[in-house]
């Protein structure tokens, strides 16, 4: 028998109404803001009312570093989060929306995977409820004002040549990676040189969530730098009177979304900044949520835990005071033996030799959660592929370490695969405390905290600076900034800022090309390397799979 | 006591739930595809069950030469739809969205005004249900696809310098307007010059708007010309294979949306292309739905009749096989002291000699519109600084030209306001047979239809066309267009393509500057001036009055 697709298993679903859905967590219908059947936004009067109710456990799904196509974070967060609902502990996801940008490419949808995902996928995949295009307009609406601010005698004095603010899409597009905007007639305004960004790379992204609510939301609209002027002092949203108009925008985003999984469990969808140039997490408002509404919450953060985990525990949770009572890492046979330096095409392969060459990488991401004072446990989302002898290595390994291990078939069996790896979850929050602290403190210097994040956690040597670099760090800490917690953004397939330095490298250092403030949202962003805010699409794009069956009514060829 | 102005007028209503709004007209809860409490998808299974109901009478509301400021069509709209309720006639009207660019912008929001107006106006206004959004991203996956596609071969071998298709925005915002995409390394595409539109400028809002069902729109979506190729031929979306990701996308934007009038009768806003480079009128699948719901559908097209109306009939009614009963052209008292010359500061003085030098303005769409073979209402949108003298005057002159005359006064008092215009719009549709025919023949040649339309609609002496333009014809009837209406774009405040010639200008020539094929929507879009296809912010604007009010959670300062 053929295997079903992601999209055919979704579209086979008996999904509940949403009010239906809302009810196991005690939200009523009226507290809920519809889109169709089976989405709703929460509203306001039931977030604040739930804001009495006692916080439940927080688990942190992340990953070892994983290969191109990803190690099924989300696939792993939907399958615990269903295997816990099954065994009677009421529990919640809050998770990242999708950019339509991989969407169209290559990547595909997020929306978990096999019999773990969240439902209706093509809604989430597609517009879902408008959220990432409500950032885009507020986004977009900031760049016409800046650019229309300058047009009309440019009272701030802003250099064009220091225009920080870039418009998006929510589209993977590289033609307008470097444009010229401003071309024409005196009427068609001032040129420059520009770029468009992916809008899950847009700071309101970052901003919309890591926001308590709308004055908060607000506050950081505010302080959003567009510009420097040719004093070089920094002009802001608020100085561009956009504030107003970009909430007025985001007044529905800044709404926590729920979806249901596959079991007709809830799931909170909302936010889904990038995890190199932003921090990577779902909105803070819906974890909050989450952990109001459920006695478990489990959430997720992108990339690796070198990477996600990172930036969840020291920009998200000091942010936002929240807790984490236990991290699970999920590894994959395949993950791990290209840890080992086995080749693509060879993953499908038993090798142990490679297995245990790649299982350093594991062992770094567990000692560095376990310095954060976490409680771990590992799992392995199972592949078809997958040994017994494998298996067992694995487990053994991880014992050893005293760290609880299980292996996950939530992508065959949806959240019956996954009641092994809710048990050992239970049971380490159960028996084991978390202490956790972030890994810095906001008051070393901006430099220090750079140090701290390359050296504790990927494992570096040294750090060098980019004397641009170097000079702007001193630049950020004079205008203000130097409380601000870090947010790096390095490749995300190595502990290093090396890509193709696989398993746990050892003797590098890691180089910083170049630093600026998001301080809209709060953090400097760190680049250690070529970071692309705007993708491309591959030259046979996904898009070209994706049709609408008008016979049938549904979308076909989305994975 | 002080004037309320739009915003606080809606925020005072008392909004039924939509599904209470939906029942006057027969459509259950199930039918609904809710977007919070008060809007609305219709699913298509509502649209296909009612679809053997027998059509009731369908009613334009048109203008004469509006002022800058626009004479009120909605409003009236709006009112009347109240009205022909209050007389217990169940109806529905059929209107357009807005976009964000004139919210942002001078113009402000697009939902009526005062007494007369649409509820929730702050979500139609902003983002409503997300329609013209999902045309953006549909419009830019296309743009991207095309650019792609040229980066990685370009294998149709389009001509980078004859490439049509134009990415958009729903924003208003000058920079864009002139700008050269593809620049930087090899990686990031292409360069060559491109343009923004805004959103309602794409051809994927007019096909939205013309289609007829999903299929319809798969067929318009694939014959959308994208550029041509190095021969000289057409390469479209097809040839790209982005229609089914396209018609994805579109999937929910395709469905008609109910929201409600301050009075509570249901009303469809779906759509809203360009009344300029495209045809100016909500939804045919809209227009239909209404029809088969109530026995009054109300109905408008953008800018004056000889844009608007003519476009509604000749393209509109034409390709849908609609036939309206009745047309109701809305004129104000001081659109016609505008028309006989009067400056702006001055419209508030009584002038009646003015009034009559302008009426010839009125008496021209009068007589077009008969020239269709349907019934004419006239009636007066008041203002609070219009006489009775002026009253007087306008009425004798309609009905001394054997044409039904009402005062409207639902901006101050909605429904009840439009009695009496409802009244003759009944006894109108009662006594006069409604004979449509559209004014050419689609048999005509393009260049003779555009002479059918300057000459009879415009009253022009004659057409002359820049040899660009000349050529252009007939090469799109080579390529097959031939039988093609026309689209005409023409300056909305002279009968004439000069912006001074008020009143009914005579011997006048009209010059054709452009003309290209809208192969998707099935029109020659014929270009008589130069039309911004995306309009500029103002030095202050309407973004920088508009906030949210946290304290009190509502928007504040949109009009």
């Amino acid at each position: 028998m053929a295997v079903k697709s992601d999209i055919e298993i979704a579209q086979e679903a008996t999904m509940k109404h949403i009010k239906e859905v809302a009810k196991l967590v005690d939200i009523s219908e009226d507290d809920l803001e519809m889109y169709g059947k089976y989405k709703a936004k929460i509203s306001d009067e039931a977030i604040e009312r739930v804001s009495k109710n006692e916080d439940g456990k927080l688990i942190l799904v992340t990953a070892i570093n994983p290969t191109p196509a990803g190690e099924g974070k989300t696939t792993i967060s939907i399958g615990l989060t269903e295997a816990l609902n099954k065994l009677g502990k009421k529990t919640v996801a809050a998770l990242r929306e999708p950019s339509l940008g991989p969407c169209f490419g290559i990547k595909g949808g997020a929306a978990g995977g096999g019999y773990a995902q969240v439902v209706p996928m093509e809604d989430l995949n597609l517009h879902f409820t408008g959220d990432f295009h409500a950032i885009t307009s507020a986004n977009n609406l900031l760049a016409a004002m800046l650019d229309n601010h300058i047009h009309h005698g440019n009272e701030l004095d802003i250099d064009v040549n220091r225009v920080v603010w870039k418009r998006c899409l929510d589209m993977n597009d590289r033609a307008l990676r470097n444009i010229v905007v401003g071309l024409g007639e005196k009427t068609d305004g001032v040129p420059r040189q520009d770029h468009f960004i992916i809008t899950v790379a847009s700071e309101i992204m970052a901003i919309l969530c890591l926001c308590e609510d709308m004055q908060d939301l607000k506050r950081r609209l505010d302080n959003i730098i567009v510009a420097y002027n040719r004093a070089g002092e920094p002009v802001t949203a608020k100085d561009l009177k956009a504030t107003g108009a970009m909430a007025a925008l985001l007044k529905d985003a800044i709404k926590p979304n729920m979806i249901q999984t596959l079991e007709n469990t809830p799931v909170l969808v909302h936010g889904g900044p990038f995890a190199n140039i932003a921090h990577g997490c779902n909105s803070v408002r819906a974890t909050k949520l989450a952990l109001k509404l459920a006695d478990y919450t489990v959430t997720e953060a992108g990339f690796g835990a070198d990477l996600g985990a990172e930036k969840f525990l020291d920009i998200k949770c000091r942010m936002a005071g929240l807790k984490p009572d236990a991290v699970v890492i999920v590894a994959t046979v395949r993950a791990l033996k290209y840890n080992g330096g086995v080749a693509k095409q060879d993953l499908n392969e038993e090798n142990l030799e490679a297995l245990k060459k790649g299982i350093v990488n594991l062992d770094k991401h567990i000692e560095n959660m376990h310095k954060y004072g976490v409680p771990v446990v590992v799992t392995l989302n199972s592949f078809i592929s997958d040994t017994q002898a494998e298996y067992e290595f694995i487990k053994e390994h991880c014992e050893s370490l005293g760290c609880e291990f299980a292996l996950a078939n939530v992508w065959a069996k949806g959240g019956e695969g996954g009641i092994e790896l809710a048990n050992k979850v239970l049971e380490t929050i159960e028996k084991k405390e978390s202490n956790f602290a972030p890994i810095y403190s906001l008051d070393l210097s901006l430099e220090d905290k750079i140090n701290t994040i390359t050296k504790e956690i990927y494992g570096a040597s040294h750090v060098t600076f980019d004397s641009k670099a170097k000079k702007e760090l001193a630049r950020l800490e004079e205008l203000g900034f130097a409380k601000l917690p870090i947010c790096m953004a390095k490749t995300q397939y190595s502990l290093s800022d090396d890509a193709s330095l696989l398993g746990r490298p050892e003797n590098f250092d890691v180089n910083v090309r170049e630093v600026y403030v998001n301080a809209g949202a709060g953090f400097v962003v760190v680049l250690t390397g070529k970071i692309l805010t705007m993708p491309g699409l591959p030259k046979k794009p996904a898009a070209v799979g994706i049709d609408f069956d008008e016979e049938n009514n549904k979308i076909t060829g989305l994975f």
